[in-house]
């Protein structure tokens, strides 16, 4: 059922199959390097979320250089991350249902699981499925610091989950996560900052009345990406999160801050090849990659590859690009996409291609693509 | 690496795991014999589009009930089709590049296979596919009549397309491909009218000119389930293509002649199924289905299961719900979303889940998800 790979390792980069995922092998490896130049010597830990790149052998070239481990949001990633040789997840996200609840108990057998909650009855359905696994499961407590999500308020609310999970039997408090997905993408540094600050203080705040009440947060867990200098700097996180920095994406590269701040030395090495498939008229062009190959949620792709040329819009499995340079595009050229957001983009594929220069040097599969339970 | 199957045959609806894409099985046979009744009768060939189901089982489906065969836009869609033995597939798309030219002659040895061109160099690497398979391959010429993306302009141009796949030794001409996209969502149907007349109009200036010049057109193919009673009325093609019919959408549901026409007749087989994974507040409830789970490219999802309460927006893996009734969400509770546009949704599945009554009846691959090339 996985679709066949568009290309093999030694074939020229104009032999692949489009549309394709593409990474510049070049490129990833400077930002993996990068976020590991930028965390040496800081003490705070680095677990990369892996619903960026839902591929067990990109944690593993993130875990080579310094990540304790990933975060996932779905369960299902998690056994995909395990079962790729990742020994340490953390489920940033609430896992509802007893049925889910056993999976990620059967999975702490197997490899150091943690997970998040902000209810209840939640933490019971956790306790239940520990128990029947006979293991001690390490829950950490969702703060709402701002995102208008999943999550307790700061406070109180948060010290009486934290209250519950201890008092489960099978179940450890582990901290807090604390992710403030929204401010990632604020335009503005200095807004962006301010968001960030304003989710820091609510940690902080909590933290403060956890510890009066004798619980120790060994896990403060958050940030992102378009947070990483905030984050770093205000000094509260002890584990980052960020996941879009081995990738990056058209919607990163529209903050304003990408020569100011961390931000500006992540570049863009995820790509989508695709090709010109009809030329109706000077102007217009038509590519085969549409709704069903890019994610449009954070807008349309930028073209990489020429000047002068914009993607004005999909339909299934169309892309209509404007030329306006009086340099019209030719039949069964390639175009080179920068996605609007990365995560949602990777989630379409089997594969991903991976070139240096003009040939491909590695492929791997997408293996958590559409693990969505 | 297709993820495992959400559910089991006989499972009930309730142990689903979520998210899932749900079909009901009564609902979409209805879709199916109605469309089969409408055409019973007519002078008129069906091929509804497979690129709105991607699975070869629900081709057959149509098959049985007198389709002649599918549409499909991509060749490994076509490929797939011809692997679950369908034996008739229309190219309805430009499929560009020697290597692809290849795999649709290659495909055409195995099955009647006939394709769209738009332009010579194609039909040219066309031609040359052909000779190398020593097949002939049947070649229609795309014509825009009114949605501005492929497609030669109608009269002459067309014409000279046509003249260009004759003389080709490898190849004959099979018709017109007529398809006007973009007026299938025209919200009011007097208005939706005049576009499809329009293109009518220009599809019967094209077939006359072609006939002056001696060229049959054996198929005139288009067609969508927003124009079907139009098509049908005017009486130009004599091959439809309608696809979303099976399963219709939220965004069909928003034309407004929903009760006027045939349109009408065809209900919601396709639902996301997802689950409250959060309840922070009782007027805002998180459920597990975001943009990873459902496409947005034409509005938000609708929510059917309950009366009070409207999917705000989505998040990677997250649905917000804001919840006006007074009457919160219970955490773990099943939420019913019929998606705004059913094509990308189905491309973000691995497997149907058929169900009738409270029971899983039925789970099938989408088997062409992914298939981009």
């Amino acid at each position: 059922m996985p679709q066949p790979c568009p290309a093999r390792v030694g074939d020229p980069v104009d032999q692949i199959e489009t549309p394709a995922l593409v990474v510049d092998l070049d490129v990833y490896e400077h930002n993996l390097d990068r976020m590991a130049g930028i965390l040496a010597g800081r003490d705070i830990r680095f677990r990369p979320h892996a619903k960026t790149h839902k591929s067990p052998e990109v944690a593993l070239d993130q875990i080579k250089r310094g990540a304790v481990g990933v975060c996932c949001q779905k369960v299902s990633e998690a056994e995909i991350m395990v079962q790729g040789g990742v020994h340490d997840v953390l489920l940033s996200n609430q896992i509802v249902g007893r049925s889910k609840a056993r999976r990620v108990a059967k999975l702490a057998k197997q490899a150091r699981i943690a997970v998040c909650a902000d209810n209840k009855e939640n933490i019971a359905e956790l306790d239940a499925a520990a128990k029947e696994a006979d293991i001690t499961l390490s829950v950490l407590v969702e703060v709402e610091v701002g995102g208008d999500r999943c999550g307790v308020p700061p406070g109180k609310p948060a010290l009486e989950l934290a209250q519950i999970i201890q008092s489960a039997p099978n179940l450890e408090f582990g901290g807090l996560q604390v992710y403030h997905g929204n401010a990632q993408h604020i335009r503005k540094h200095t807004e962006r900052h301010a968001a960030i600050a304003e989710a820091a203080r609510k940690t902080t705040k909590t933290v403060n009345l956890l510890s009066s009440a004798g619980f120790e947060c060994r896990t403060l867990a958050g940030g992102g990406t378009g947070s990483l200098d905030i984050d770093l700097e205000l000094g509260v996180l002890n584990e980052l999160q960020a996941g879009s920095y081995i990738f990056m994406d058209a919607d990163y590269g529209r903050n304003f801050d990408r020569n100011e701040a961390f931000i500006g030395i992540f570049k863009n090495s995820l790509f989508v090849l695709a090709s010109v498939m009809s030329t109706p008229r000077n102007d217009l062009a038509i590519i085969d990659a549409g709704l069903k190959a890019v994610a449009f949620d954070s807008g349309n792709p930028v073209i990489s590859s020429r000047t002068g040329v914009i993607y004005a819009g999909p339909s299934d499995e169309h892309g209509n690009l404007d030329v306006s340079d009086n340099n019209p595009l030719l039949l069964g050229e390639t175009v080179w996409l920068i996605p609007g957001h990365c995560d949602p983009t990777v989630n379409l594929y089997d594969w991903y291609v991976g070139i240096r220069g003009d040939r491909v040097e590695r492929v791997w599969p997408v293996a958590a693509r559409g693990a969505l339970s």
